[in-house]
């Protein structure tokens, strides 16, 4: 990776490529190089969807590498969703493609001069740009079957499907799986409609020809990748929960903690929620034969396999096995315990290329203000559907929950920053209400997991339901998820590291070994830190204060069943989490 | 005016009623009141929807006397458009009524427990409040002819619309005018959306057995009023300009000095400026016959009388004069030069209660977004239809110009706070954009009319063209403004008081007269002072920052013809609007 591709989508002349060194960018990899090249070179009050804003793909320091899991792709840019700084993260094949090509970002700039659509093609043998128009308002689905036929099955996708075209808040980026599938998406923050804004439809990259990145130290480099692995396949999460049941797997377990977020964040447990759990989800996906549960990694060198295939009653294949982010938005958040539906909405929100998060959030502030019944699984789908048929209604939806409920005169949106909050009540798991407070990201489960020392008993055990102990674990996890996004490591290896000290010096001696450096682990914690100063540095300029890291009022003065609960964290311990 | 009525809309028995004696707001009239109690009870931090927020509605200090013009009124509340504190100002007969009735605020709080629509009747006899679940989705006119039937044609009312009752935040709350019409409006900020989050359809005023208010001072203030009216009559604006042609004899002097934003503030001069202009309205008003134009005030006790009637042409009522801003907005600003077509528009506007200006910079923005095409009535006129029947499209409309940008992915969105821009181009009357930037109420004109010096050459002269010299023009006009809009004097008084001392000491002989104070031009000026940091507290409490007293990007980048200029007061420069 020693290079950048820059295109100019406003030059006069049409887009302009540009290949560069990585200068003062060498170094860094996924969110630590999305978040630099933003702060540096995007104007924080610019509009997100003007020329000024940029969109940046990177993949992780050790992708494209043999390193076990090291293939998650940051995409980065001004969020149009938030307004501040975004990194959304993402599996699937592109960022070892990307990264094997020499790639160590791509970034998009300019605003087109009109509304041609562009494909990008990336090859050994460079880069081409053509204009594209024949795709438009393509489905994510039905535009990489059109890639595969145009050139072949051994190529990588990164696409938007027309909610990005449309430019709307929630759309999504969508990367291809190991079957060539558009099922792996860089969800949050509505980085598609910065795509959309630039004019590009799809990035084809076919790595045929390259080879896998070389270690500095081979010998340390195999070691610690084995020892890495091993901790990994030791630990009961990474081990056993993951591999079985996929992330769905958290279904009974967060309900049976009250934390489950259950008909637009009213209640903490959701009466149907052992009928779409992980369990019942994997029985019935073993039941329907082919690709059963958990077989699935989302790209390859992925030794946790937390995925698996959905298909319908007839065999047929309808989406990946949906996670338990996307089970619990289209399920318990809008009343809804049907497999097959959510399955389906899974599907479309991946082929109209939206946010699953932001869409279950969206469709239950829409129940809440009446367009449809908690738990009419088939009104959630017309509903889904009017975003991809590009509707009055479809658009208001499309542009996510906090804009639904403005439109609708909602009060009751749970969001921070503009941002949909995942599957945990802020209010019975208050170590990731913190999070979704304070990341610079807007309320995202993925920024600081709290969830681990708040339910499972991941790296230590802080009660969930007591303020105490919060700021810190979210500080701490917030950090560390800021330099594991830098090095495309997928996030599920912090269970293993937080709890097994020779599996994170493993993955010391990996990072070690393949570049040559001697990171300590307080280097590793300082990288962290320095990249959630820049970010806050971008977002204190877009105009975000303290003011923007609380959660709405409600979730301060609506106790939450079973537990009784509201969010009572203090401003003034909120304020403590960046205290470096 | 010894009380405050206070009606808590939250309570379990329902509404409750409380009849209380100033206290601490004594001596506060207009948006001295409605800013002091908001920031005094409402939390900046909550929804502008929730139980927290308050709607406060004050007649201005003189408001109930014999004052000339002292009938105006201000309401009060957190802004849902804006997000920060907001005091919208109208005309119209309620403010004089309630002055009369002994009532310096009613403060509408909590939020009702169901659905129910209410109605409020105050008259000598006390207060009442009732049921009103028929008058649902009434437009203005037709609730205000209900009112009449029940009430007599003495009344006044203050009232929602459709637009107000579905929460838009581009609604409005109506006041009727002298002839008992639903055509004076708290236009800005939707305020309306607020009172329909109260519950509150309509307050019915009754002043029948009530008397004028008397001064302090009877003889001191029958001489200054004497010779307030004199000054007034005197001055070339207030005596001849405003009474021949209305507000609209603007059109062709800001036209001319191509400050006059066109099809989305694209251009600065309109080609159909000349058939929208005020010599036009009024040459079609008066061949109409019936009242012609500039025979109207908006209350009693108005010696400028700037407003007038428009009849269709079968001499049928559509709608009051309609004002520059609003023939701007649906005219110029949508390249629209057809008068009965705006009109139109006026009248549907006040119909579901909504604010001309950020309907027509909405329809601006949808048109940019290839809605319609600039220039067709027709579609404006199907557009605004679609908001007042509550369909999806008419939602995204009724919630402002930020919100259709937003959900049609548009990035010229000429808004400040998310409020959009009235009728001056920032970057050709730079002294005007000094004050969109700043104002605590989002983009506004009336919160420092800058266009006096920068245009009129009232107040002296300030090159419009040029950066410098606004941030003082700026300043001092905001906080003349603040003190005048608490007076319940017209905004209009300032072309007279800014260029003649006399008039100026006779309005302050007017209030010391009445009140039996002693106030200087100092104590004036300390007071708009003193109201503006409470307001600008408020909205930093509520996350508002410098970065919000800014116009959009493009304003400092595209040129604006005839001139080629852009807005280039620098932000160090803005920052020093508030140096008290």
């Amino acid at each position: 990776m020693d290079k950048i591709l820059r295109i100019n989508m406003g030059s006069a002349k049409g887009p302009e490529l540009k290949t560069e060194p990585l200068g003062a960018y060498a170094g860094l990899g996924g969110r630590a190089m999305t978040s630099t090249v933003v702060a540096k070179e995007v104007p924080p009050t610019c509009h997100a969807l003007s020329a000024e804003n940029k969109l940046v793909i990177a993949p992780g320091l050790l992708s494209g590498s043999a390193a076990a899991m090291s293939g998650r792709i940051s995409v980065g840019c001004k969020s149009p969703l938030t307004g501040g700084i975004k990194e959304a993260n993402s599996g699937g094949q592109p960022s070892q493609m990307l990264a094997r090509l020499g790639y160590a970002a791509i970034i998009l700039e300019g605003k087109p001069k009109d509304d041609t659509l562009y494909k990008v093609l990336i090859n050994k043998d460079g880069v081409t740009i053509s204009p594209a128009n024949e795709l438009k308002m393509l489905g994510n689905y039905d535009l990489v079957e059109k890639m595969k036929a145009q050139h072949g099955e051994k190529i990588g996708c990164i696409s938007i499907g027309p909610a990005g075209e449309m430019k709307l808040s929630a759309a999504s980026v969508a990367f291809t799986d190991m079957e060539l599938r558009p099922t792996r998406h860089a969800g949050r923050g509505g980085v598609g409609a910065v795509m959309g804004a630039k004019g590009v439809k799809v990035i084809v990259i076919d790595d045929a020809g390259t080879q896998m990145r070389s270690p500095k130290d081979p010998d340390k480099f195999k070691a610690a990748n084995k020892e890495f692995t091993a901790g990994l396949r030791k630990h009961p999460v990474t081990g056993q929960g993951l591999p079985a049941f996929g992330t769905n797997v958290l279904t009974n377990v967060i309900n049976e903690a009250g934390g489950y977020p259950t008909r637009n964040f009213k209640e903490g447990q959701f009466e149907g929620a052992a009928k779409i759990s992980g369990e019942a989800q994997a029985k019935l996906e073993n039941e329907r034969g082919g690709e059963g549960s958990a077989t699935h990694g989302c790209h390859r060198g992925c030794v946790i396999r937390c995925s698996g295939t959905f298909y319908d009653k007839n065999g047929r294949f309808v989406t990946k096995q949906p996670e338990y982010e996307t089970v619990w938005a289209h399920g318990g958040n809008c009343g809804i315990d049907d497999l097959d539906a959510i399955a389906q909405l899974d599907r479309m929100d991946d082929d109209f290329g939206l946010d699953t998060i932001e869409m279950g959030a969206t469709i239950a502030v829409a129940m809440e203000a009446g367009l449809a019944k908690f738990g009419d699984a088939q009104a959630a789908i017309r509903l889904i559907k009017e975003i991809g048929q590009g509707t009055p209604l479809g658009r208001i939806l499309g542009s996510g929950a906090a804009v639904t409920g403005k439109v609708f005169g909602i009060e009751r949106v749970p969001v921070v920053k503009g941002q949909s909050m995942p599957a945990y009540d802020p209010r019975a798991v208050k170590g990731i209400g913190v999070t979704y407070a304070t990341t610079t990201m807007g309320a995202d489960h993925t920024a600081g997991y709290a969830v681990t020392a708040n339910v499972l008993g991941v790296g230590g055990t802080v009660n969930p339901l007591k303020p105490q102990g919060q700021v810190e674990l979210s500080r701490n996890l917030q950090v560390a998820t800021t330099a594991i996004d830098s090095t495309g490591m997928c996030l599920f290896i912090a269970f293993a590291i937080l709890d097994q000290p020779e599996t994170f010096q493993a993955l010391l001696d990996l990072i070690n070994g393949f570049t040559g450096l001697s990171l300590t682990a307080d280097d590793v914690s300082n990288l962290g830190k320095s990249i959630l100063k820049l970010e806050r540095d971008f977002n204190r300029a877009a105009g975000l204060t303290k003011i923007h890291d609380r959660l709405p009022n409600y979730f301060k003065t609506e106790p939450l069943t079973p537990h009784k609960v509201t969010f009572d964290v203090s401003d003034e311990e909120l304020d403590q989490v960046f205290n470096f």
